[in-house]
C-alpha cells in the first residue's frame, strides 16, 4: 500500500490543536437559499425563483387553475402564491423564458425516463394513507435478473410486507403492479409510495398481506415506440411471463395459483396489464387498470380470445377493476372499453372519477384496488 | 362494489370491431423531441437546449475547462459540443438566463436533499468497473426503522451479495457507506453504484463478499445544519449505534466482531466516519475518509482518545484509508489530518488523486477500498 509522504513543509503548516478548518471554504460564498416551494399553514403555496435576468416565469399545473404568471420583486426574486390546495402530492414545472424545466430550488424531484418533474407535497393534518406512519414497515427490494426473453439486463422492485422475513413457512399473494410510460421499475415506489400505501393498509387490517412485483415497462429505445408499441408490449409480455414471474418465484415465498396472482398498471402498464392479465386468465384471476392505455383488442389475439367466451371469462375472473378520471385524455378509449365489456356481458368493476392523467389519481386507485385482491369468493 | 351504468348514448357510439383509439390524442401533439446530451462515436458530447425566448445558456461543469457558451440556431435550439471526454458519469447543470438547473431534455438526474443535477454517461468501450455487467448480481433492500435515537421513522438501503440469499447458514462482514451532504441513503446506490461496484469485483474475485449499509446521514432540518452541524454529527452516530446496527444484526445474517465492521463515507460522512469508526475502535477495525469534512479533532473527545493513544489504537485498526483529490477544496483539511497522524505515529493509508469534491473520484475510491476490505492480516 503506497503511502505518500508527508513533507516537511506541509508538517510546518501544523498548528498544534484544533488544526482543521471548522468550515473549509475555499468555494465562493453560496447565495442564500430560496425555498421554494414554501407551503403555508393555511395550504396555500408559495412557488420562488431567482432571476434577475429572467424576463418570464410561468407555472405548469394543470392541476391549477388560475393565475400561473410569477411576479418580479426588486431582488429579482419571482414569486406566485396559489391555493389554499387539497393536501396531496402534486408535480409541476416552470417555464422560464418559454423553457419548461423543474423548479431549480425545490429538491424534490420526480425522475423516470422523460424529463423530470418537480414535487410539491401538501401535507395533510394528520399522515395520508400514502404516508409514512410509526406502522410496521414492510421492506422494498431492488434486483437486477436476467432476462431471456430481451436479452437484457434487467431490474425490478419488490415489496415484502412487514411480516414476510419473519413467517419463513407462509407463502404471499402477489401483485404485478406496472408503470406508466413516462416511468420506470422505481416509480411506483418513488412517486407512487405503493410500499408505503400497503404498509398503512395493513395495519389497519384492511387488506390481505400480498408482495407487489415492479417490473420495468420499456424495453425497445424510447425513439423508436411510436412505430414500436405493438412489439414492445410483445416483449413484456414475454419478460413478464418467462423471466419475472419465475424470477419472483424462485427467489420468494409467493402463491402460484392464479387465484393468488393479480396483475395492475397504469397508462402503458393498464394496457399491459389488460394485454397479459385478460389474455392469460389461467395465470391471472385479478386485473386492475388504471386510466389505462386500452387498445386494438382486434389485434390482440389473446383478448380476441378472453372477449370470445364471456362465460369462460366470467368464471375465471374474480375481479377486473377499471379506473378512470373524469378529465382524463384516455376517458373515450376507457369508456368504448367498458362498453365492449358490458355489451358481451363480461363483469367488471367501472370507476368513472374525479381527476386527470396523473398520480393523485393512481394513488387512489392503488389505495381502492388492494382492499378488494385476494378476498375469498367473487367480489 | 359500484358500478357506473353503461348508457344507450355511450353504446351508440360503439364500432363493432378496432374500436378503441389507437393513439389516443385529445393532447396537443408533443414538439420534436431533444436529445442532450449526445454522446458521439469519438465521446464528444453535444448539449441541446430548445429555448428561442432565451438570451444566454451556458454549461456548469467544474470538470470542463473549455468553452461553456452554447450558440443559438436559427430554429431557436442552442447547442455547445465538447470534448472527447474520458468515459465516466459527469454531473452538470445549465445556466439559463442566469438560472442554475438541469438541462431540461435530459431524463437522468441526480437528486437529494439539494437541488437536482444532470447526469451525463459517457460509455467506455467494454463495461466499467461500475456497469452493470452479466455477472451474479446481489440485492439492494430499502428499510423503514424506528429510530429512538432520533424519534423519527428513518429509511436505510442494504445491499446484500450474489450468494446471501442462497446461504442460510453463512454470517457476512459490513461495510457502513455514509453519503455526502446533498446526498441521501439512496446516493452511494443511484449515483454511486456501490452496488454494482460490489457486484463487479466480486465477480472478479476480487473481494470479500459483504453487506454494505448505507444508511440516512441527515437529521435536522437542513435549514438548521450551520448552526447545527456538531449536533447532528452527534444523533447520526447515536442513531447508527443504537438504532442501526442493531437494526442490520437483528435482520442480517451479519458478523458482530470489529474485524467484520467497516465504516466509510464521503465528504460529510468521510468526516462521521472518522469521528464514529475511530471514536469506537471496539465496534470498527477498517475507516475509510472519501474527499472527507475532518473538522475539530480538538472538540472530540472519542477522536481524542483515539488519537492520544497511537500504540492502542494502532493495535485495533487494521486499516484508515484517507483519500482526497488534488482538486478538491476540502483538500487542505485532509492533508493537516494526514499530517496530524504522522506526527502522532498513528498507522494510515493516504491517497492523495486526481480529481476534485466529485462522484467520479468517490466511485473509484470505493472501487480501490473494497479489495483492502476484511482480508485476514493487516493491510
Amino acid at each position: 500500500m503506497k503511502t505518500t509522504p508527508i513533507t516537511a513543509a506541509l508538517l510546518g503548516n501544523l498548528v498544534v490543536a484544533g488544526l482543521l478548518a471548522q468550515q473549509p471554504a475555499r468555494r465562493p460564498p453560496p447565495e442564500p437559499p430560496i425555498q421554494s416551494p414554501e407551503v403555508h399553514p393555511d395550504r396555500r403555496v408559495t412557488f420562488r425563483l431567482r432571476g434577475p435576468n429572467v424576463r418570464e416565469v410561468k407555472l405548469n399545473a394543470n392541476w391549477h387553475s388560475g393565475e400561473k404568471a410569477f411576479l418580479r420583486g426588486e431582488d429579482g426574486i419571482w414569486t406566485l402564491t396559489i391555493g389554499p390546495l387539497e393536501p396531496d402530492i402534486y408535480n409541476y414545472t416552470y417555464s422560464i423564458d418559454g423553457v419548461t424545466t423543474i423548479d431549480p430550488h425545490n429538491p424534490a424531484v420526480k425522475t423516470g425516463v422523460r424529463p423530470a418533474s418537480s414535487v410539491l407535497e401538501v401535507p395533510a393534518p394528520a399522515p395520508a394513507f400514502y404516508d409514512v406512519r410509526a406502522v410496521p414497515h414492510g421492506a422494498v427490494h431492488i434486483h437486477h435478473y436476467q432476462s431471456k426473453a430481451t436479452g437484457q439486463t434487467r431490474r425490478l422492485h419488490v415489496y415484502t410486507p412487514p411480516g414476510y422475513a419473519g413467517a419463513p413457512n407462509r407463502r404471499y399473494p402477489v401483485l404485478y403492479l406496472l408503470h406508466g410510460a413516462g416511468d420506470d421499475d422505481s416509480g411506483w415506489m418513488h412517486i407512487g409510495r405503493a410500499h408505503l400505501i400497503m404498509d398503512n393498509l395493513i395495519a389497519e387490517g384492511k387488506t390481505v398481506e400480498a408482495l407487489i412485483v415492479m417490473p420495468f415497462g420499456h424495453i425497445l429505445p424510447l425513439g423508436d415506440l411510436r412505430a414500436g408499441w405493438e412489439r414492445q408490449n410483445q416483449l413484456v409480455e414475454k419478460d413478464l411471463l418467462e423471466d419475472v414471474i419465475p424470477f419472483i418465484e424462485a427467489n420468494y415465498r409467493v402463491r402460484r395459483d392464479p387465484d393468488s396472482r393479480a396483475i395492475a398498471g397504469l397508462s402503458m402498464g393498464g394496457g399491459q396489464s389488460a394485454r397479459i392479465g385478460l389474455g392469460h386468465p389461467d395465470l391471472f384471476h385479478w386485473v386492475g387498470m388504471f386510466s389505462a392505455a386500452v387498445r386494438e383488442p382486434a389485434s390482440n389475439e389473446a383478448l380476441q380470445r378472453f372477449l370470445a367466451d364471456p362465460a369462460k371469462s366470467n368464471a375465471a375472473l374474480r375481479l377486473l377493476w377499471i379506473g378512470c378520471g373524469k378529465d382524463d385524455f384516455l376517458l373515450e378509449a376507457n369508456q368504448q372499453f367498458v362498453a365492449l365489456l358490458e355489451a358481451k356481458g363480461i363483469r367488471h368493476t367501472w370507476r368513472l372519477t374525479e381527476g386527470d392523467h396523473s398520480w393523485p389519481v393512481w394513488r387512489r386507485y392503488l389505495h381502492e384496488l388492494l382492499p378488494l385482491l385476494f378476498r375469498q369468493g367473487r367480489t
